[in-house]
């Protein structure tokens, strides 16, 4: 048992003012803490025959890709516009002022593939539940959506409530 | 042996006109040739001691984050500016047309730690040396500095001559 809330970091006023922003680098650079949670996030979706783990641009693909790896399944990338270089399905999306949008590659998902989708944070779910429509919209299904971390005032869950959703810490 | 070129998609003009674009993303949705990329990788850097594995944003963090697992050593993102939230060391450095800044947080690498650096690809290598500094810069030793894949005419392992670079392909 390790105490993985030592290992995030609170950053003040970051990206901007009166937000206090969940710095995972510290966990990241402890191998140990790494591994432990690597093994919590995977020990939620076990025997799920999870085929495609797919993570969100930029943070959530350090636990995607670990735990693709572990579950034998391949990584997928949900990126910001013009970062993919193939062929791309795009999802905008509502954030607190104005909007963004998501891309997936159209070959990335197949009909019938079981998917999970990772994210480090789960605020207000809006980034979340974008990149589920665009892996539904390929035909996968999702089996779970995890997270690091899960802001709970922010209710980012409400906005997955067709999903299973786990967190590994809650604040 | 699994042939890992046929995983490495082509794409024409990306990301500019009369660039052709190598797209490791057909590689990363495939879990065993992921897996033996990682095995060739980490192999070349086999009991050298390493505790310290740094990626290059973006393409950079899936190797990098997995050879740091697997060697049982912390990960450490260098990113593009404003994308760290802690304090950072900035370097910028010369493009093909233009300047950019790679950035690392200040606390990442301690004095004597043995660092292997990793991205994607090297091109001209001006990344590369970069991100070197920024490690030395905080007093870190590069052991070694590896690659999936290497565009050799682009001559990049020679602005990384004072190191050790190892490349997985070459084209």
């Amino acid at each position: 048992m390790i105490e993985i809330e030592k290992y995030i970091r609170d950053v003040q006023d970051f990206p901007k003012r009166g937000v206090v922003f969940k710095d995972i680098t510290p966990l990241l650079s402890n191998a140990e803490a790494t591994s432990y949670c690597l093994e919590q996030l995977t020990g939620f979706c076990e025997n799920m025959a999870i085929n495609k783990v797919v993570g969100i641009e930029t943070r959530g693909f350090f636990f995607a890709t670990l735990m693709a790896q572990k579950l034998n399944a391949g990584f997928i990338p949900i990126r910001k516009p013009g970062k993919l270089p193939f062929d791309t399905l795009k999802q905008p999306y509502t954030l607190e002022y104005g909007m963004d949008t998501l891309e997936i590659h159209e070959d990335a998902i197949s009909k019938g593939d079981r998917v999970l989708l990772h994210d480090d944070v789960l605020a207000t779910g809006g980034t979340a539940r974008a990149a589920c429509n665009l892996i539904e919209k390929l035909g996968g299904e999702i089996v779970q959506c995890n997270f690091l971390i899960e802001i709970e005032f922010l209710k980012g869950a409400q906005k997955l409530n067709n999903y299973e959703v786990r967190s590994l810490l809650t604040y």
